[in-house]
């Protein structure tokens, strides 16, 4: 089971990669077989090359992602709430999202949802 | 399929049967076979009883829910970010929380799921 501090320290490398707008630095904090459903009631990518494909998509929006919040750490999860930063049809948008991470016993998120929708995204 | 508007108010009812100490507003938001891992990782309430009774305890400590940024709204799903105050052994304490529900087709939640852990716990 991973500690707080590992799961807090995976929420962070999250978010510094897509600073870094590097699809890999995101790939790596989920294990090979984990699912994706962002937002959450869509298809879900399930799996390393879903998963690369998804956050190349991603950042190639110039999508940042900044914590609004404290980071919710509870057994072998983590919820967090911030504003994602991007273009979208060419104006800058800001969307309120609360990701869910479960993680399974190497530290590794097995899951991770998205929570967010047309009413949580505004100009500017 | 409940609209985003039904989903906010359930989230808005909830905070207010916080605010009014009832349980059963809080009940009544939820499905008769509703389940409720508050916080996540512990064993489910599962029911009508099971909810009723632990929303009598939550209430009993005099929590309230300031509700602390969007609520997220995706589908059938809401989840919010909050602080809860609270007497904790004999102590003004917050406690930062995000709340996950999942409803069903009548816009009742099916599923609550409440993340927070010892490290989001402050006093004052």
């Amino acid at each position: 089971m991973p500690t707080p501090e590992q799961m807090e320290a995976a929420v962070h490398a999250y978010v510094a990669a897509f600073d870094a707008g590097d699809a890999e630095q995101a790939v790596a904090i989920f294990a090979p077989d984990a699912v994706i459903e962002d937002p959450i009631g869509t298809a879900p990518k399930v799996g390393e090359a879903a998963i690369r494909e998804f956050y190349q998509a991603s950042m190639a929006t110039g999508a940042k992602l900044v914590l609004d919040g404290a980071i919710r750490i509870a057994a072998a999860h983590a919820a967090f709430p911030m504003r994602v930063m991007l273009q979208w049809d060419g104006q800058d948008t800001t969307i309120h999202v609360i990701d869910t991470f479960a993680f399974d016993e190497n530290g590794k998120v097995k899951e991770m949802k998205a929570y967010f929708g047309p009413g949580n995204m505004i100009a500017g």
